[in-house]
């Protein structure tokens, strides 16, 4: 047993684009509702790609579960609990709990990390930008050291038209984070 | 990045009702396992509304999943290990996981939490009042700071026959959170 | 309300063995994706038993789900993302979020804990011995009391040979921590 150092207490942002390239069987719409309509009662098991912020290195991938709750005929939408991961690779991985609404940005609560997550505490902010194809997420990051550089470049500023670079998509080995998870 | 306050030590007694009105199409019991009594396998999403523990707020729903664990014929009763989220409109959520014992009160732990409860920690005791449709919760939270007085009137000595107040009930303004969620 | 002592900032390890002795109906391989391979969509609830690290007590039970991620042909295994809790009779609880690889030793994060583990952080390191009846876990907690002796037995070395004591598996009192789950 030894003493750490104490808790570093700043707030660390982290971008982060999910995508999902149709290429993973994702999402795995499970209807057991048994209802044509989105209900409470559906499953949703899903992993898509991870990209940095500045969509120049591939990351590795989301995996988890989203569970419907409702669906929303005023928003023409759905709300679902959503209790997933974040994978970086060597570097561990983030995990996370809370709304996601397919109309609306959210909110979700950091439950944990691994690896330079361990212990972490905060928030990220959902934002949808191609429903439910791309998603933009910065996350405010609490109790752990200073992330390294390859994950904090400048963002490319959220919109529905952004995309990997190309090296990013082919996970070149410049394009990508040590050992990026796949 | 910006140095925060040190982290508030005490903490803080929360306590709201979970209460199933049978108007959301809530559980959805999913007997996966196929056989004809309760058995691993099952899966029972879950979504129910929330209130103040004084009973005269609408708070918001309750959103998650539970895993049944294990059908205890002596008891009469169940274990499942729940995974859900309680809402609170635009104060935010926080996030729980541990066991639902349908014959025992018990304790979960806070995962975490958005919005007031961002960085949250702490646990919860559930008490079943009339089973599956009246719970009482007592948080004991640590890491945030002080509730809003909207949150922490007297609660109501729990009991099967409680019954949130007519106002609440019917989510008039005067009885409901901000922008409750529903 | 009250001031709680500062929070240890030591790391305790703990060591405990889950074993599937194939007498809970676990686990229960819902095979949703429809698929015959192991696929996306597929869930897994499970629960097994739960050994202290040197094998002489009976602690309880772990209980939650895996969601099967993909299937890695190229290392004959699978990715889950793992939802599950580690039960300890009377000393409470720990839930953890992360990746379970069949095929490699990983590590998890620990969200949040009840009883002696409230306020928990750290993470779990996860090493298969016998896929998938006995795994080996050590723990790295922080933000805890000292952890009480019966759990900190010296752990006997992870091999694929190891089974609990005779007094242990047949939980005789003296070979099992108060309250053990079952």
């Amino acid at each position: 047993e030894h003493q750490d150092s104490p808790k570093p207490s700043k707030v660390q942002e982290l971008c982060v684009y999910e995508i999902n390239e149709r290429d993973r069987g994702s999402p795995a719409y499970l209807r057991l509702s048994g209802k044509t309509e989105n209900c409470l009662g559906d499953l949703v098991p899903f992993s898509n790609k991870l990209y940095s912020g500045d969509l120049e290195k591939r990351i590795g991938i989301t995996s988890g579960l989203c569970v419907l709750i409702q669906h929303v005929p005023e928003k023409k939408g759905d709300r679902y609990e959503a209790i997933y991961s974040f994978y970086f690779g060597d570097y561990g991985h983030i995990s996370v709990q809370g709304p996601y609404l397919t109309y609306q940005d959210t909110f979700l609560a950091v439950t944990g990390g691994s690896g330079i997550f361990e212990g972490v505490q905060g928030k990220v902010k959902l934002q949808q930008l191609v429903f439910p194809f791309k998603l933009f997420y910065t996350f405010y990051l609490k109790g752990i050291p200073d992330l390294p550089a390859l994950l904090t470049g400048k963002p490319v500023p959220p919109s529905p038209s952004v995309e990997p670079s190309p090296a990013a998509k082919a996970t070149q080995p410049h394009a990508s984070i040590p050992n990026f998870t796949n």
